[in-house]
């Protein structure tokens, strides 16, 4: 559990009574949030720290591991729990083990205690330039959803049409903040942040062949915007584009 | 200048009555908005669509368009005018040709028209892993000066000491969105996102030798951050980090 | 459907006559021509745009995302439709939901409608390296078919035994549009377009092995042609490469 | 000089006199058209056999070689020679040997014999995505000047504000081939070749910096075109791009 | 069998007494110590030259090679043996030759002759990022066992959560080497070489996706460090850090 | 078949006799030697040109190819032909077809007429790093014995045992040519260049892990090699490296 | 100033007391040990944490930065400084701001307050393959001194001529630790690691041209070794490898 | 200087005799023939072990190192020497220290000693694609010819006009080995090596310009050949494929 005024408090009187070791305190205050689960530590303290609670990465992870995560995590006092990069056997073998795991195949995300009602500010616009973009586009839509936020998509506006993305001009300037998702050369992002006016993250994807390089170029592509407001994440990672767009989305106005 | 409701309506009036051909008034619909100047083809509608005012990319510029752009920014009503990758040859012919510029030998900006009060919600933090990062830390620090934002500095708090880093948790923790700078391994964003409850806008920077390939090192490693909240700019892009950064610290709060 | 000039000017008087917002207008007259399908946005006027028909990229999608596809394109007047990169058990689903698809296994392409008689104003030749190149150059050869052209075949003429190449120098020189296939070092473009007098499109195959890279040492060797004449598609593309060829070849004449 | 059909005649009657051995015949038939100055092998025969003569690549050659390159060609009869990447101090050079060479500052192109009335089919329309993109969009268009053509040049509509390209649509569509010229994410290609109902050459340039790779991520951005009708050349090459279009341009109409 | 001084003094006396040619005695001297099993050469030498046995790598070898060499290395006398990267068929394999091999499913490796006392100087300490970096860490942890060394364990510890390490300063600084495993952005060897007083051999590891490139963004940014006294060893070669470890662990206080 | 001086003279005298256009008689003369078996061009005249005959790479050629092409290579007088990289089933297919072919599990090289008699100069000494490289290194061998040299073969005499090479220095010196093949760091080949006194050809093996990207690092090792000597072939190209080999190891002495 | 026992008592007192917010104690327990010269955080608790004091990375600091981070080291008592990747014009100007600084122009090096006597445990060897690598080879050497060790050198040793490193066996067998030096291929790190009993930690430098990539191949070569024991720093980075080899030298024997 | 059977008999008896302790004998047959001149190892023993004598690396190296390696070759006998990768600065400096050296501006060799009369058994053919390949194959041309070789050269025959190349087949089918020197896609060698029946080794050069890649483009194009027969050195490397092509011109015939 995590430190707090009152409990340092204490510490310091046991410190200056004497009856606790000066570097006592020091440790219990560096490692006061950790949970050990043998083969994780799980950060309990991160929901107070970053407004956001811990997800699982369920890719290199054992279906028992990924329970026992779960399991803790739910322990802790944690509402709900995100698990991705899952497959359907996988999230069986979960559920096997008496997790109650919602899993959808398209966005390869598992879902523990449903999804909340939206609280962010603003509506996160996941924009996608083909169907073969659908899976990321979705996992950072869903992402963008089990973390509060109202989510509206634009399937398959890619930039060989653009008249497909003028279409949809209200709903880009609508857009608290938009998820750009691109395999190939990645130039949606481009044209999208010339005509948003709010922050743009993009998301590479690893459709294409041949000197698409498993999603390099469209990384690459996005990196060297020519339009100012992009921001780029890991190829297909569709949950951490929606992971920034949630903290951007429940960013208060203006402080006192 | 950018078409409006008004002039919609009349031109359609005019096609209305037979006077003006319809594609002309989907001619002007499309292209209202631009500015050509020659050698460029400036977006006058710029600061209307995206809320930031146009910015000109000095590199690969002469002093003499460099010098052309300002005065039809500053001629169509622009304000002030931010000018990058300046060096202080460039900057002294621009001045030459009657542009009153200020020039930060630096971060290499230059500044048409002076730094406006700031008027963002919150504080953007420009966090700098070495020394020899500064000049794109200051990039985006005197960025988002101009953009309007009020900015904090620390400088020289690389991972390899973690507890310079751990020194200035609280402004960590108090900032609305943190741009961080490194070169070499580009460890830093991870551990400032991890620290952070905000957005980490990281910037990877060309400093470094060898194996680090001109930045390319920490671009790839800002890009596989284990800490989310991350997204990344181009090498020693301290200006995009920036705008980004901007856009996120002017959104406004939750809407009704 | 594509807006046409008859209905701007019904639009215009609707919104001269204040019946319409300008805005309204606008949006139509920028997103008239798209069909959205849900999980893709068909461009129908593209056939009318661009002169060929909307082609279905197959890899990533889903035979029910094909079919679907299909049958809105044949629904919206286009009278064949070419759907690329299939396999066999792909083009059976896309059957099995009723659409009547021919399947080619070497080219993996699947065919609805039929291929038209030939239109163009020359002969597209299909040169090719070797014979594990073959699956590439017939996805050329077919879509070229496929889009309307007369196709001749080169087959094995690698630049290793030069005297095979030379044994059609006749062909080559007739050709109005050549379209070379080629793996390992792919030096066939150079070598074909220093004999040929109309424009090379170059294809490199992911043939080989080793530092072929899949492809990259044919791709960048063609890129680096020291013969003039010739421009370069993805690896592996031959479609691409039919496409730009049989454009070229259904260009008419001088203009007046 | 290149071989015609008097002169095989008059060497068979030779050989078949017995007055000649077989081999001299096969000889002279292979390397009819070259003549060698020493330091270079001219193809002499290369304006019969692909319809535009010999061009000199000025780069890794001393001003000497060029003279005397260009006076072998002119003596053999060619009326005009085109010399690329030359630099002002290299031109003065050659001029300083009796080459009467007129030079571009802008696109380094020197050209000896003057530029001749366009005799193409339509217009090439050379579009470039920034300012900084200029020289290599002026290599091309005077490259195709010089091979014949009636050029008319976009500049500055980089896909970041859409509306300046679709501002010029008209242009597009009218064009029959388009050399699109653009550095950073090179996107410019896909949406233009989206607008165009011809083919699009497009040109990677060295434009950007950090992860752009000195135009690496504009040419890959270019071979995975969403877009179907783009090719590509090598970074930079506006001179090859140039060539093909010109090839394209003076294709005839259908052949009866 | 090695060479020894009584085997050269009696060498040399046959040569001195002309029974013997000088190149005899020479090549003797060069090859003394190799085994030649057929496949492979054992250097039977290397225990005595370095200090540790002769390891097998097991990847790329037939079971029966397999067999055959650890046969010979116990036939010249060899305690124990250690077989690496092998999977559970293989072992099974050689276990059916009759070689009584104990093998572990997460480090995959295989021991024949058991783990000795540790007899090392002090720990090594193993520090790993993530759970899915766990079959790499094993790897360097159970070697290090083998070689003779007093191993702990520290699981889980990423930068993203940094009171997770600082949880365990006493450990890295009561280590006599540390052995640092990571994947994705490899940030976890800089931080611990920051806290460190010892050596620190980094592991990259494949774990990862997208921009990790397979474990190339972990090497990377390990061999940049900003902390010194960090090397690298290859990607996922928990064997060869823990080699390095071990050799480092047993060297001797000052001499004399 | 390939064209002689007496074809060449009746060719003459027809053209001579105005029985045949001169052009027939050129194309005659370049496309003699070429035998067309549909999907390949057999190049019937190799074995007169280079000495040896053509050969057949089996990958990614069905078997069905395959069959054909061997058919037609004997068929031409052909006596015995090799097919590379082969697997059991491809042979077995072949053989089903009616092909007496002889097929190798390790190097994975089928042979059909037999292996001849040793013609060459001297000896092609095959020296391989590891065990793992063993196919490769059999590739090399079987193919310079299939094209009439003698072989040596040296396995497992990696640099980290410096001993096991230097224990065979007399075969090393006595060698006419030697194929050195070895992944990982790929150091064999420079060593062994530094021993010997004839022409070294290095074959990379991707044999390795990690960083050494199948094959690179030992291709990239070997190109950069210390020692002078040494030329490379591609990546587990042990064919290639024989071939070339053998020509050497075939070359006459002295002309007089 | 590090925080020591008695005054994290004396603040715990104050906390208890209720005269310091217990914040006010965690922080100054984690920034107690860092100065901040405004451009720089000075870790002055490093000697103490690490056993080596701070060194300066002089490359991208401008003269008056170095000058007042070693003015601050020395304030703080640190005895001595080394400056890394000086060039003699900016000694030059850092001995003008008062700093009495010993230049090696081979080395790059720039130490402040002397050599001190080697206190190390053995001797590090310093092998470089080539005349070519000194430079680093002497970075490694005189860093090492700088650090307290006794260095023994071997030059221009590569393994071209294998000869010239086995006249060296002894030097070999009786380091303590190697510090190996090679561009080109990289080999000498395996080879002498194959010799050695001791840890070899391989430094790869930008010595080489063309496929030497500026040292990635040797780096990539060393990270592949086939010999165990070897483990590999940045390319060119002789301080990095020098700075592991001492931590190495000064570890104490056996513990109690 | 090298040890002889003579001298092991003599060590040989010392050692029977009791005078010399065995150590010492098998030191000196290991390091024999290696002369230190302190910042080079020279390998005196060369020649004979090799064939060809030592050969000086010019670059990184100063004109004082190659000045004193130069008289220590002279000094032990060795007849001529050779610098390669000069200067015209440095030349000039080694000759102001007393050193006769010949210096060639294209090549960019020195020659102390003269050119000897070929004495190889054919004739070295150096082939080259454009003008600006001319340094390369003069370094190889020259070297060869300092090696004891007949050299001819074709020059700018690359394969974009073929028919240059096939009127100098005569040359190619005549050589004993044939040095390829290509830049750009570098498909020169895979066309030479499919007409000759002689050994190519292919030197790709740094000729190009944008995804040339310095040569690297040329270097692949030449590893993955299509034509059997050709090995590559490394980029520009003129020198080691001359050296190469040497050896195989000194081989002997048929051996007894």
């Amino acid at each position: 559990m995590p430190v707090d005024e009152q409990e340092v408090r204490a510490l310091a009187q046991r410190v200056a009574a004497g009856e606790m070791r000066p570097s006592e305190l020091v440790d219990r205050v560096r490692s006061a949030s950790v949970c050990d689960v043998g083969f994780a530590q799980l950060d309990m303290d991160r929901a107070a720290r970053t407004g956001v609670p811990e997800v699982v990465y369920g890719a290199g992870k054992t279906a028992e591991q990924i329970a026992g995560i779960v399991r803790a995590l739910l322990g802790a006092g944690q509402e709900r729990v995100l698990v991705t990069r899952l497959d359907a056997a996988k999230a069986a073998q979960v559920r096997a083990r008496g997790i109650d795991l919602a899993f959808d195949e398209v966005s390869r995300l598992g879902v523990v205690g449903g999804v909340p009602e939206p609280d962010g500010c603003g509506t996160v616009l996941v924009v996608c330039a083909g169907t073969s973009d659908m899976p990321v586009a979705e996992e950072a839509a869903q992402t963008a959803e089990f973390l509060g936020n109202r989510v509206q998509r634009l399937t398959d506006v890619g930039v060989a049409g653009i008249h497909r993305l003028l279409g949809h001009l209200d709903d880009i300037q609508r857009a608290r903040v938009i998820v750009a998702v691109a395999g190939m050369e990645g130039a949606l992002a481009s044209v999208v942040a010339g005509l948003a006016s709010c922050p743009v993250i993009a998301v590479p994807t690893s459709v294409g062949y041949g000197a698409s390089f498993g999603g390099v170029t469209a990384l690459l592509a996005m990196l060297n915007s020519c339009a100012s407001g992009v921001s780029v994440v890991n190829i297909d990672n569709g949950f951490g584009a929606a992971f920034q767009a949630s903290l951007i989305n429940h960013l208060p106005g203006k402080e006192a």
